[in-house]
């Protein structure tokens, strides 16, 4: 696995446009959903229980981000996740806020259960859900993702999924390899839903990729790059949004392989 | 009915102000509210169904879109359309992923036997709620408007709605007379929420106008025509919105008269 | 209390960075929470009934808008008061479309008794709070806040709240002393959820000034000369939302005592 690997997967990506079934925060769906459709993938967000196992088991992939969980949404993620299961179908999890909230720790340790392909959070949120740790101030993490690591591996080795943890440089690591991706820009802690959206593009990557490890590293590193570039013309956080959609949609193949990415 | 209706029925839009009563997705509501005041209506959202029916009696016209719809929001969808019928005020009925998913379709099935003033959707949708396809992939539309042009011909003379399906040339009918609108930019399918919004827009049009075919034409020509003006200076998907927001503001009558508009 | 309290507030708000917990309408969520980050404030949306207690609890203060409550949100929004008023944390009451439409206004009522540490709303809604009005049409207000005033006033001397009534100019009163803040733009009122975001500040700037009148004064005056800098540039609404955005961003204490605010 190299940066020719993350070539290949945006390549997938382009010409695949896999179908992301997104059970995400209300905060975030807007540009969770703007962010799908600019690197190509096509979001759909159904979160009524009814509709949601249905909805996963012909979705590409599936995303479930407890934001703004409440009872009706923490069924329709449970049905959605045993969808995705039974079908074979990647998903990923999203823990927010998870550690210092007693229902969704409570519904993420849960899910965390149904084998999820990737967990993507904040040091903190990972922290939590390996039990290490006790959660950090709402979506703010008060650690770093070096100080969550060795959490990481432990929670990938035990559950079987790639665990992502965001900060400065993110660490992505399957619980035996460790990838790091810089770059990047503070203008993403700055745009609400920044690393939710994220959460979706891994979700989409992985399925276009085949492999978890790649895809989710893929996402990271495409997020990163546009997030430079758009911070380079931006005038402050609420241009360098628009801006980084536009730039999403512009990184290519070839400009991932430029990415910030140790191996 | 030609140009110079579209000319009226903008006037009349920017001199009532009308009041859009919107039952709408999550993801789409505030680029749906935005796009409302943008060409100069006033948009609210509520969709608790003990307020529904007391809101839909008193707006000037009530939008229903089945997005993300679940058990409480369907019940406020009937409430309001029952109210909206028994007003007489306009409403239109966006159908969502219909045909893909078996609680909305069941839900959109009842609501189209209530009477919408006007059917909004792609092709797939329209197929699937007049009994012609079974529905696309999620907000994605498998096929095209002239292929749904039969279908949506049908479903107007048995409702007495009219039927408007989007796509590259949108089709608008009452089941008698055809109307295409032409125009607009390939940029709004890479923004989520614009043909939501544009069911919105819809709305707004038809109480103005009074005349649900011309309203319907209006909305659809005044959405292609700040999609044109957008996409000529937008960077990528994301400054789009904003300047597609700006258009829309500065689209008026006269600019309205010069749509690619087949009578 | 003269402009040099509005520098205080902003250093006081940009060093302690307040957790603001904001259950608020889904239109208004995104741009509420990137207002909040813009001014250094760290947004977090819960409203799951079950949390929103413990949330409340932990928060700088709490934002409590019925924009589009429901029978979920509006116990969430008890708890979240209830646990507020208990753990002497600020919460905001915003009291959308109060008047028109039943469910919402008993609530209001209620959350009224529980103590808000400020109420802001436009004319209609005050007045409606107030028991001397019958509410405005959905968010907009048929009223000016000048009308509004004695009404304010005794609204702030009843339940010890400061009262802000926004408009053209805004008035602010804690039933005593009423302090005016000018400025401002009108693209304000054409872009969905600004005022609604202005609740979101006005609770970050009154958990970190700790006075109520001080921080309700600094929120408005911030949000007005933001709008009065957006407004140089922007090409229209869209444009305008993000541009708003990044002067929230860039307005500082200096800038704060420049305002047009009448002591």
């Amino acid at each position: 696995m190299d940066a020719t690997s993350l070539r290949a997967a945006n390549a997938a990506l382009r010409s695949t446009s896999p179908l992301v079934h997104c059970l995400t925060n209300t905060v975030v769906q807007t540009i969770t959903a703007n962010a799908l459709l600019a690197v190509g993938a096509a979001p759909a967000m159904v979160d009524e229980p009814a509709e949601a196992g249905e909805f996963a088991a012909v979705a590409s992939a599936v995303l479930v981000n407890v934001g703004t969980v409440h009872q009706r949404t923490a069924e329709a993620m449970r049905v959605a996740a045993r969808a995705a299961g039974q079908a074979g179908t990647p998903w990923v999890l999203d823990p927010v806020a998870v550690g210092g909230l007693t229902f969704r720790t409570g519904l993420a340790v849960d899910l965390v259960g149904m084998s999820p392909t990737v967990v993507r959070g904040n040091a903190s949120e990972v922290l939590a859900l390996a039990g290490a740790g006790k959660g950090g101030r709402g979506v703010e993490s008060v650690d770093g993702p070096e100080e969550a690591l060795e959490a990481a591996g432990e929670l990938a080795r035990r559950t079987g999924a790639v665990v992502a943890v965001s900060g400065p440089v993110d660490v992505v690591t399957d619980g035996h390899r460790v990838v790091r991706v810089g770059g990047g820009s503070v203008l993403l802690t700055r745009t609400t839903g920044a690393g939710c959206a994220l959460g979706g593009l891994v979700a989409a990557y992985v399925a276009a990729a085949g492999d978890a490890l790649t895809g989710t590293v893929a996402a990271h590193a495409h997020v990163a790059l546009a997030a430079e570039a758009a911070a380079a013309t931006a005038a402050g956080p609420g241009t360098f949004a628009a801006l980084w959609l536009d730039a999403l949609d512009a990184v290519d193949g070839d400009a991932l392989t430029r990415a910030q990415v140790s191996w």
